[in-house]
Order: structure tokens, then C-alpha cells, then sequence
């Protein structure tokens, strides 16, 4: 299957930025054959005119957990306890096998619907979240979370082994649009041996690591407390940072957690939405890119955002850094859409997307450029930053395949998902 | 004309905060004639089912200058001054006759698409605003720019006779929807003689005033080594709070500031995604409440935030804060709304609209609460400030007419307005 879509502006990479190239992107396959001008003979492909419309890559939601999405607006401002342990917990006990799998799909479709192409999730559900993945043609980096108060913790040791037999189940499944990584979830859950134990296991499967680090004041100053040292020094004693390593939050680093994160390329994924809605704070951003850190952007779940629209991550990344800073080029819009894209799929290890190139996968999204918040077009660049909201995504393609369009989703039934997380959403608020 | 939407859910004022009723809403010419059970005879009425649709009072945009719209983009991640001198100045002079009123209309056009029925504007060109704001149906409190070095200022006394002309001539007209104040611009462009003398208009027309202050923290500077005195202290010595009057802005506001505005009244129009934008801080909005003022929102021009959706500053102010403040209590969903609808109608002097209730203006709007992102309805108060990109708005009603359905402008030509727009910004950026 050969597709052209003609007469589109495409956002294409150059030096540390982009620049918008009028023409034409081919799709041969899962992959891109061309982007800009197309080549001589094109025989064989079927032409779609794409006139007034923006391709770009699919952004890369680099932190999230899909399945909370049954979990939006629940509870909210609230204080934190009252939220987990008052609102969230209880929840998560009355949910059933099965509806991991549709609260996956709804958020899913939200992603898709918003311009995003590919995730990078962690859950407690084996198996239904990662069936929902492959089922919605979405690329996913898939991780089930992890915790153990040692290594000879029982409920820690199956959960490594449930990761480990569904990283082997799945590894080979969905086109490859599936890769895995374990996800020791964070300092105050795991304790070191298991850490390790963890590490050991991720060296055997070859899989990097996704975890959460330095997320609040609280977490900071219990980890100093019990071992004297940061988040980020802690997981660096284990040995973790020797693993391609993608860690969520990063709100507070102290000058040597940075030294290490440089040292030893850990990629942090900013969520700035839900660090403010947890009251958590702003994470100076502009600092990390200064000391040449891979900065991937992430929504966090819907419990704490509350959407998986990384437009919107977007807006708040690009404008919290100028007010925090009180400087308007703290972090720019290019800086922005790069750490959106590019960023993003190093951070996940997937090297053949992020950016439109000829022998990329073709994970890209079609932006309406004619909507009235998108004109006049004084600065596309500008306006994907600052200007829009998710909702100017009329196609996204993953992996070569169109999976919405104008609307409408091509491998998800929308009326059954809405269905089916209604009847979930009522058992567990009652 | 008369019409019920049955099978709705109706956002309605309960004490402080909202409550979501299920049942219809009647609109007869102008007015709700009924909100929640319908009474016995609907004889005469139209009837539209709105199953799955949210009914809640239009969005109030408390601050901007509609015509810069045409300027969306222009000159981002840019230092104040580069933006300024170097971008925005420029590209105002090669302005001509006739672009205004385009500019304004791209402007009413987006807000009208994202849910907002009226919005106070500020503006340097007469009559061609407001013509826009007249046909294209939505309300609006119309503000000429006003500036003077001294009371004798030729320039000063040229803008205030237009503005006075302009509110004489347009005061009576469409259907009472255009309302008037006068705006001296700020206390860095307004001498204080000068603002005497626009009190003294504001008082012979009855209008109120609109003004900015404390934007910035050069602002600050300036006017404490210039008068010895905070902006606030400044504008207060001359009287002007004697008016009604909306300040927008008011990011540095001292204990005293404070004080001035709570005797007086003053109301506060706080810009969050504009004040990131030009990197000028967040306004600490939860302190301005507590001390019982009225707070509401805008989203300033479109050459500073970049684009004039309410649903995104409404996100802003409510997550702000709460990050600012490292409190997730700081200003809730319920606050917002408060923000973006009740005190924006306050503010404005447009006091039968801002909520929902038989016998007032009929400014609603539609939110279609089957799209993913609103999904489930754990908390359908919360996910308008949360969840809500201002896509999901599918109907906006302004004086008791549908401007906007399903996307479709009703008033505005869309096609025509990208051609003027796209012919003027081709002009004025080469």
C-alpha cells in the first residue's frame, strides 16, 4: 500500500530546529518513502490532496499510565493523601479483570484523536493494557510497574516474573509497534536489593528502564531521611543509570543529580501538567537542556493531568519555563516541539521515528492549518507551540496505517468504549 | 422565538460553587425563560433534544485587543523590546483602513468557535471593532486606547474625542449588545492630569473604565522611581477607582494594592497565559480572592498568549496556582468557572448575563460531553477546567441566537475572513 499526500506543508528537522518544506510526503508501507518533493515516477501510489494541512511527527507522550484514564477527574483539589489513599486506592480495589483494558482504549483514543502516535506507559495490569495497545495500532512502550520492599519480597518477585512472562509473550506481537521496559516505580517503593534484582532482569530481557524520580519536596526529604542521599543518588548507587534509562518528574535535582543524569544520558520526561495539578511544582527545564540532557515530554495519567493531550503539555512546557524564568526564551517553541518528537523516541529507543525522514516509520499527524486559532500563518512553528489545542488533528497515521481521521477512529469503536468505561465508572464510584 | 433543548444537563450557581442539573432549558427572544424542569405548557416552542450535551453559561473574556489576532504568531520567543519596537509597532503602522475590522472578526470568529459570548476589548482604531463586534452578534464592552503625556496632549484629547464619539454614535445600536468604557491605556502612557480628564468623560457618559496594571516589573520600577508610588497608589491619587473600573493584569500587587482595590471595588482581569508568555510572572490569584476581590479572566491578545481560547486560560489559572502555591486546594475548578463566568459579568457591568436563571440573557454555551477527553463523567465541574480544550464546545448562544453550531459559524463568513486576513498579514510582514 503506497499513499502520496500532495500539496502539504511538512515540518522537517534542520540543525537544532525545524523548518516548514512545502510538497509532498509518500508512505510506502510502515514506512516514509519521500518528504518534499516527490520523486519522478510515483506510479503505483494512490494520491490524497492534502492542501491547507501541516504534516508533522506524531508527538511521543514519554510518561504516562493509560489504564487511569477510567480515573479522570475523580478527585480532584484535593490534598495528596486525600486523593491516593482517599480516592484512587479504593477505586483501583473494586476494579475487575477487563476493565484495565477499556480505561487503555479510552485514553488510547483520546491520543490519537490529539496528534499522539506513540507512549510510553506503566501500569499494574499485565496483559489487558498491553492488549489494548496492540488492538488500538497505537506504538507503545509498555512497563509494569514494580515495586518490592526487598528482593526477597514475594508480591515484588511476581511482579517481575508477570513482567517478565508478558515482555516474552508480546515482544515479537503487534507489527513491533510493541517494546517493553521494566519500571522499578519509584525510591520509596523499592528498596535497593530489589532494585538490583531488577537491573539483573532488565540485562537478561535487554530492556531499558522507566521509573519515577524526584517528583516532590515529600519524596526528597523522606529518601534523605532513610539513606542520606537524593532520589537520583540512590538509584545511581544500584546501578540503574547504566540501563537506557527514562525517568518521570524530575521536579527537584539537586547540581549533582544533574552531574549523573548527564554522566550517564538519563532521559528525564517532564510532565508539567500534573506537577502543578499535584502541587508539586515546576521543573526548570531550561536548566536540563543547558546541561545537555534529553528532555522527553509526558502528560502523567488522567488522574493527574486531567487529558492525554500532549498539545496541551506542550503549551504549559513551552510558557511555565518563561514565567518561572521571567524570560521569553527560557524554552522556545522549537525547543519544545523537539523535545515533543525527537526527544522523545531517543528517550524510548525508537530510533526510526520522531522526526520525518525518508526510511522513518510513518508515524505522523495532519494539523488543519485553516482553523481560525491556527491563522494567519505568520509562523507555523509558533503556532503548533503556542496556538494549538489538539483538536486541529484531522489524520493520524501510525506505523504507515490511518487511524483517525477527521474524527473519527479507525480501530476503536468509540460508542463501546464509552460503553463499556460508563458501566466500570459506576461500580467503582458507588 | 421561542426553543427548549431538552434532555441536557444545566451548570447553575449553588451557594459559592456550581451544581450540574439535569432537565431542559427554554430561551424566548433574548431570555432563559426557564432553566431545569420545563413548566407544564410548551406550547410554542421549538423543540432540539441535547442529549449528551452540558448547557452552561458562555465564557467572559475579561481582557484583550481583538485585532491583534491579525498579529497571532508574528513575534514569539522574543525579548519584550525585539517584540515590541522591533515586530508588533512596525507591522501596526503599514495597518490600513478596513484591516481592524478583519482582524477583530478572525478574533470573534475563534472566540465564538471556543465558547466565549462576550469579551471586553481595548483597541487603537475606532468604529471598524466595533462594527465587527455588531454584526457579528456576540456582546462585547468596546474600550478605545487612550493616551496622554499631559491634559493639553493634542494626541490624548484626538483619542478621547473619537472614543466619546464613538460611544454617542454606537451606544444605542445592536440590540444593546455593545457596551462602552474608556480605557486609559496604563500609568506609563496616561499622565495623571490626563486620566483626570478621562475621569471626568467616564463620568459625563456613565461608562466605567479599563485599564492595565502592574503588568510587569519594569512597570513597577518605573512608576516607583518616577512618582515614588506602585502603579496602583498612582492611578488611585487621581480617583480613577471612583469608577467602576477592570485592571487587568495586576500580576506585582502590594498589601496595600490590595487594600485600595478591595475598598473600592476594583475588579481584577488576570491574563495567566499572556503573563507566561511575556515572561512577566504568575499572578498570585488566590491571595486576590481571599481578600474578596473580584477576579476574572482574560486572555489578553493574541500577539501574547497566542490565541484567544478561554478554556485554555481557564486550565492556566487553575492549575497555576495550584503549583505556585504548592497547594492543590489554591484556586479549584469551581473557583475558575466563578472566574471565567459570574465575575467576568460582574466585572463587565453585563449583569443579567454570567449565569443561568429565567430571565437572563440567553448567552450560552454546549459542550459535547461524549468526546473522549471529557470521559467518564466522574466529575463533569472539574473536567471543564481540566479536561476541556474549548473543541468541545458544539453550540454558542449569544442574545438568545445561535452563532455557532457544530463548528459552523452562523454570522461569520470563515472563508472570506482567511482571505482578508491572509491578504493583510501578506502585506503588513513584507
Amino acid at each position: 500500500m503506497k499513499t502520496i499526500f500532495e500539496n502539504v506543508k511538512i515540518l522537517v528537522e534542520k540543525g537544532e530546529g525545524f523548518e516548514i518544506v512545502d510538497g509532498s510526503i509518500g508512505i510506502d508501507g510502515e514506512k516514509i518513502s519521500f518528504a518534499g518533493a516527490a520523486p519522478e515516477d510515483v506510479s503505483g501510489y494512490q494520491k490524497i490532496d492534502g492542501k491547507g494541512q501541516l504534516v508533522m511527527p506524531g508527538l511521543i507522550n514519554s510518561h504516562t499510565h493509560v489504564y487511569m484514564t477510567i480515573f479522570r477527574n475523580v478527585a480532584d483539589d484535593l490534598m495528596f493523601d486525600d486523593w491516593l489513599f482517599g480516592n484512587i486506592l479504593p477505586r483501583e480495589d473494586k476494579l475487575l479483570p477487563g476493565d484495565s483494558y477499556w480505561g487503555t482504549m479510552l485514553g488510547i483514543g483520546e491520543m490519537l484523536r490529539s496528534g499522539t502516535t506513540a507512549f510510553l506507559d506503566m501500569y499494574i495490569f499485565t496483559d489487558e493494557n498491553v492488549q489494548a495497545a496492540a488492538d488500538s495500532g497505537i506504538r507503545a512502550v509498555m512497563s509494569r510497574g514494580l515495586s518490592g520492599a526487598s528482593d526477597r519480597d514475594e508480591g515484588g518477585e511476581r511482579r517481575l516474573r508477570e513482567a517478565t512472562e508478558e515482555i516474552k509473550k508480546w515482544r515479537a506481537a503487534a507489527e513491533g509497534r510493541l517494546t517493553f521496559m521494566l519500571a522499578p516505580h519509584a525510591p520509596y517503593t523499592c528498596a535497593p536489593d530489589y532494585v538490583e534484582k531488577v537491573i539483573g532482569r532488565a540485562r537478561e530481557l535487554g530492556v531499558g528502564i522507566h521509573t519515577h524520580l524526584a517528583e516532590s519536596r515529600n519524596e526528597i526529604k523522606n529518601i534523605a531521611e532513610k539513606y542520606g542521599c537524593t532520589p537520583i543518588e540512590y538509584m545511581d548507587r544500584t546501578g540503574l543509570f547504566d540501563l537506557p534509562t527514562v525517568a518521570a518528574h524530575c521536579v527537584y535535582l539537586t547540581d549533582n543529580d544533574i552531574d549523573i543524569f548527564a554522566a550517564k544520558g538519563v532521559s528525564i520526561a517532564t510532565n508539567p501538567v500534573s506537577n502543578l495539578k499535584l502541587a508539586n511544582g515546576i521543573a526548570p527545564v531550561k536548566k536540563y537542556l543547558e546541561r545537555g540532557i534529553n528532555v522527553c515530554l509526558g502528560t502523567d495519567g488522567a488522574a493527574s493531568n486531567n487529558c492525554l493531550n500532549m498539545f496541551r503539555d506542550l503549551s504549559f512546557l513551552t510558557l511555565l519555563n518563561k514565567g518561572l524564568l521571567e524570560d521569553p526564551l527560557a524554552v522556545s517553541a522549537e525547543d519544545g516541539l523537539k523535545i515533543a518528537t525527537v526527544n522523545g523516541a531517543k528517550a524510548l529507543g525508537l530510533d526510526d521515528t520522531g522526526s520525518i525522514k525518508a526510511g522513518n516509520k510513518a508515524d505522523l499527524i495532519f494539523i488543519d492549518l485553516d482553523r481560525l486559532n491556527m491563522f494567519p500563518h505568520n509562523n507555523i512553528i509558533s503556532s503548533l507551540a503556542y496556538s494549538a489545542n489538539g483538536s486541529e488533528v484531522t489524520r493520524t497515521i501510525v506505523n504507515g496505517k490511518t487511524l483517525m481521521e477527521n474524527g473519527e477512529l479507525k480501530t476503536i469503536d468509540e460508542e463501546r468504549v464509552r460503553f463499556e468505561v460508563a458501566r466500570i465508572a459506576d461500580r467503582i464510584n458507588n
